[in-house]
């Protein structure tokens, strides 16, 4: 393959998830990463790799024509609704839109740019959104009859840690998010479906503080209204040492379980897991191979904004029809 | 909606796989199943469901315009090869062609005869071809540095259990195909990737005999060549009452492991498995399925042969875009 064939990708934000898309496009041999953008002073941004060029989001525009796919890595409460929408109008996109029950919204101000600059975008994409989606609407268009039971966790949630870590006294604190095993089991038999996520999910607690504190500080988290409260909640104290061991990895994951019958003596399930030792490189990766079938769309003249939904995964691959046949169908 | 707005079925071959279509589209609301078709004589036909109508296969072509989507049950070895071309040049058609050395081959045959028809056809669908065969492209596509791992089971196996029942001596005998746990864990880990099937799964067999011949039957399994002999067998002598209350189920699944690295110190798992008490009726399932997605790509032009590989989830569910960002992403 001759290097100007590559597609050329720019990554937008510079986080842990603009991180993991630099790592996933070097992953990816048909693709070339032309550029990080930031809205922070590029001087002041380390890649992870070298030789990566790092500009200011301002100059964007002056990249049309050298970059195929944006791909869009800030977070969804601030950056997103405003960026999705703006670099559309000149690039085609990815992003990982996250806030659910704003994405019918997310999704018409998008569509609207993207139908306006002529421009591909895919949103949503990620695991949940996106591969948990997709597993969701699979299971029930295969098994019509049943229940559908997404659990997250293993992993560390973001909100939660920093819930316990605004206690006071609280040093150094992780919070993991663990689904509930007899939960687990029930819902592989079709049962559970309407449960809540407190009644689905346990959360264990890490927490790095003075001894004469423990009493207290567990207390207070296990009381947290809405965090913790409604859930079998554990805390282990632990020492500083062994925080920066053993608890630096943004690992997550978790499971979609579809469960039905398709006749009356006849129990079927579907199951869909992730296991990440890193969320943000494993998310990155995903949006990377929807930048591939963006990349594609726009060549078919397909704009507009899509979800995972829409997108064939022949259009993420870069094997030919031939090559999937014989290799993986 | 409307009668007249359904999804016009027709099933082609009425064995397991047949009866579980005919299932299959009663399970789907905006379908109608306007008849079954068979070689043999309709009248010795009894279907599974009341007012089902059986109808000659060599009078399928005075259904055009009635039905809008055949869905073929006939098997890989003998019957599909022959029939796929063959209906598809008068409607659109599924297929569940199973022979993976030979899909290529299948591919241009039903292509060809298509693309003279007209018609649109979505060939190898079901869950291995089907289902596993898109989780094992998602897995490389989201994991490009890592290894895919395929298991079968626990299962049924007609062939082996066919294989033991032909054993003189053996009055009933089932097989079931088994995942080595150990060998699912290491994938799980990323291990064990070029492992061959008899290091995988190991054969379990439930076998009705005369006491006096169990040693002799269970050597002649243990020794069949490929069959057997490569592989951890174990043989269960049971009695006749054992054998129709427990082993009548036509269970099947397994899993699709991949697990890669996205950066030196992370290890990401991806995971698909079935657990199915019926594997005709599932297979069924996501036969009629595709036969949604088959309807739609008629009505947008989109004639010839594809694989599940080219077509997006959407157009396999009946909701709407809006239901299905608002319900599922």
């Amino acid at each position: 393959m001759k290097q100007n064939e590559k597609i050329k990708i720019g990554i937008i934000g510079y986080g842990n998830l603009g991180r993991g898309a630099e790592l996933a496009v070097q992953n990816n041999l048909d693709m070339e990463l032309v550029g990080i953008f930031t809205r922070r002073d590029p001087a002041t941004i380390k890649t992870a790799t070298h030789h990566v060029k790092v500009y200011p989001y301002h100059d964007i525009e002056s990249f049309k024509g050298k970059i195929d796919v944006m791909v869009l890595c800030g977070g969804s409460a601030s950056d997103l609704p405003k960026m999705s929408p703006e670099v559309v109008e000149h690039f085609p996109i990815v992003d990982s839109y996250d806030n659910h029950a704003k994405i019918p919204e997310h999704y018409e101000r998008v569509n609207e740019a993207a139908l306006k600059g002529g421009n591909t975008a895919i949103i949503s994409t990620g695991w949940d959104p996106g591969l948990f989606s997709l597993n969701r609407l699979l299971g029930e268009i295969v098994i019509p009859k049943g229940g559908t039971h997404t659990f997250w966790g293993e992993g560390l949630s973001q909100g939660h840690s920093e819930a316990v870590r605004r206690i006071k006294g609280v040093k150094h604190a992780v919070q993991y998010t663990v689904p509930i095993e007899s939960v687990l089991a029930d819902a592989r038999r079709g049962k559970g479906e309407n449960l809540s996520a407190a009644e689905r999910h346990k959360r264990v607690c890490y927490v790095v503080a003075d001894e004469k504190e423990h009493k207290r500080i567990e207390k207070e988290i296990k009381t947290m209204p809405d965090y913790f409260a409604p859930y079998d909640t554990t805390v282990h104290f632990i020492d500083e040492a062994t925080f920066f061991n053993e608890h630096q990895k943004m690992k997550h994951g978790g499971f979609v379980i579809r469960s039905g019958k398709t006749s009356p003596n006849h129990q079927q399930t579907v199951e869909f897991s992730l296991t990440l030792e890193s969320n943000p490189e494993f998310t990155a990766s995903v949006l990377v191979a929807y930048a591939r079938a963006a990349h594609r769309l726009q060549k078919k003249g397909e704009i507009g904004a899509k979800t995972p939904f829409d997108v064939p995964f022949a259009l993420m691959t870069n094997k030919t029809t031939a090559q999937l046949m014989k290799e993986l169908l």
